[in-house]
């Protein structure tokens, strides 16, 4: 049976395909090293601290087994992070517990909100180059996504202007602190000139903030939604996933009561409820560990496998011609090569002639052949062991793939 | 700030609030004794095993705290459910492992087959009375619902072949097997009627099966999908809520491999993935447990839950009026009070004068003005003693009520 004539207009033509989930599944059909997985280095998942927080909230008596009574989430991991969160400066005073939903992740957090919020024909700003799996989302809900080009102190300003002058948007996207794929952060200045065109242009801000946690030099700066004040025009997404797991599935986003109303709406039609025993594993694992100290040692190792990855690339890749610039945080290297037309011609070539997998940077582009030329690499799961081979098969692969295009 | 300008179209207009969460909100802060709830009963939640098989789980060495390599659920627990299913006899030759697709519960599983099915302007038919979450769901993606009365063997065939001469519909979605509200299940001769008008007006149908694991007295008859054989034209719904706990969210679609990749992209565009941990624990249980003895006793307690009732309100309401009619499986208890014009109002004051909760019947109709009369009773928390009590306050309720509204 041709299942064609049920599907609806959405899925048929609005369900796409993962660029990203693409290259990744060569690399690992070609059994690659991969220097593209964004995600954490799987010998910092605290597994044995994770063992004894399921045990002990499962070994409570907690109402974990039944329907759950709060569809915003287990309260008291609520009002948890709303604390955290406030003792750490990043929020304003409007927002207590009862403005934080918790979420199967920050995707799913992105998601309700374009359920709440997206209409077709909608226009929203995304940062240029961002994370592909928003466009996605956004495009889902029939939005047109319009790119403003980010610098490593933030998005263009002046070319935020000429598109507000002409366009009514409806929010702008944007992963302020160590960003994926660029790993760069916006200005505290450029986040306060944003916020005034916001007001002005009277257009929400959606503040992605999954990598703030993990900063190598100096502390990242300030959230958008605590320099917004009282105006709750921000909605901040946080996610455990980045420092805790993500096979947890656990996100959060901090909104305003009226937002929050909609969101408990489409949590009943959507889900009824997220897994608590999860929820209360959390709750207790962050409760008990010693947090600063615990994230001081995940950024310790990430700033390691940085530096590694950072080293073997200036010695292998860039006599190759590679320029990279390098973060501050987060799980991302962001380059280039200018002698490279189509990066992804070069990242098959790679993956197949000397098994190193990166992803290209034009699938971080919205438009039309721009970026061509660049690339991300991750260094989160790249131990210094690793890196030194990374990088040298990089080097090995520039230099043959240039061979082949210019064998004089 | 007012949000409303912000706010899409569907989240203005068609995110419904629910009429049992309200009714169930008024009754739990009146304190009433709770006839009304539709979850399973807090004691047979086997929570020492479900201890074990989560510490089994995460002991062992499971890819569970990274991303998913599965969007579709772990493996293991898809092949498991295909084997108990077809072990059963309840799936068609063309359903295997690769055709389960795992969910947040049964809500979940309907909400993304919208997703991918509905336009707005589609027509669904659905039971009435019926799961009035489902008509939220089906309205909040524009579609029309087109009610089809059930009876006690199931849709009337009659009504259903005309509601077709004169409208194209996408799905029917049906609970065949002690269903949500009534307790009634649909025979087999009524599913062969069904399939036979699904073919020939080329529809769709999505069997919502839930209760299938709690027969009172003889086993339920089959499936619609497996009744439908190879045409591929019914989705099912599975869940282990009602069987093992709501609390860790988790059910199943059984679907066509086209269907199946549209379910697979909205899952990452939506979620990205569901926590493993869960459904590795799950599937330890079903393992561990000696499943039939289990679902035995759960059967048998719901049985004497069930007697229990219907016996208190033999005595105490039926003598005022109540008619019921008594479920072979499931949570519920359907019933009328022929001379009460609007059950809203009884129930508002049979909780408040007496302290007994109720669900009025008309929220399951989609048809004005229609079911005024009827009820919804949950015996599956309701324990033998507490059962003696409802069916007395229920009584005293509906003597007190008549008195006020013919005092003569």
């Amino acid at each position: 049976m041709d299942w064609r004539r049920f599907f609806n207009e959405c899925s048929k033509n609005r369900f796409e395909d993962s660029a990203i989930a693409s290259m990744m599944k060569i690399a690992s059909e070609e059994n690659a090293m991969s220097l593209a997985a964004g995600e954490p280095f799987g010998d910092l998942y605290p597994v044995e601290d994770l063992k004894n927080t399921f045990m002990k909230s499962i070994s409570r008596e907690l109402p974990i087994w039944g329907y759950s009574n709060s569809r915003t989430g287990v309260p008291p991991l609520r009002q948890w992070i709303a604390d955290w969160m406030s003792g750490d400066g990043l929020l304003p005073e409007w927002v207590g517990a009862e403005n934080i939903f918790i979420t199967n992740g920050s995707q799913e957090g992105l998601y309700l909100l374009c359920e709440c919020l997206l209409d077709p024909g909608d226009k929203v700003l995304v940062e240029s180059p961002s994370y592909p799996e928003a466009f996605g989302i956004f495009r889902k809900f029939g939005a047109e996504c319009l790119p403003v080009p980010l610098t490593d102190k933030g998005p263009d300003i002046s070319v935020l202007e000429g598109i507000l002058e002409n366009n009514r948007v409806k929010f702008f996207y944007t992963i302020p602190t160590f960003q994926n794929p660029t790993g760069f952060s916006t200005s505290d200045e450029k986040k306060r000139q944003v916020l005034e065109l916001a007001r002005r242009h009277d257009f929400l801000i959606l503040e992605d903030d999954p990598y703030r946690n993990l900063p190598f030099e100096l502390l990242p700066g300030g959230t958008y939604i605590k320099a917004s004040g009282d105006d709750q025009r921000v909605i901040y997404l946080g996610s455990f996933s980045k420092i805790i797991a993500p096979g947890l599935r656990c996100g959060w986003v901090a909104a305003p009561g009226q937002l929050l109303e909609k969101l408990v709406k489409i949590r009943i039609m959507g889900t009824l409820c997220l897994p608590e025993l999860i929820q209360y594993a959390i709750l207790e694992f962050v409760r008990t560990v010693d947090l600063p100290k615990y994230l001081d040692d995940l950024s310790r190792t990430y700033r390691l496998h940085r530096d590694a990855l950072v080293s073997s690339l200036g010695r292998h890749a860039q006599p190759h011609g590679l320029e990279i610039s390098v973060p501050e945080g987060g799980f991302f290297l962001w380059g280039r090569v200018p002698w490279i037309k189509d990066m992804q011609d070069f990242a098959l070539f790679a993956i197949r002639e000397e098994k190193v997998a990166l992803i290209p940077g034009r699938d971080f582009f919205l438009e039309e052949g721009v970026g061509m030329d660049t690339l991300r690499l991750s260094f989160s799961k790249v131990t210094p062991l690793m890196a030194e081979e990374g990088g040298r098969r990089l080097g090995s692969a520039l230099s043959k793939f240039r061979e082949l295009r210019d064998p004089s």
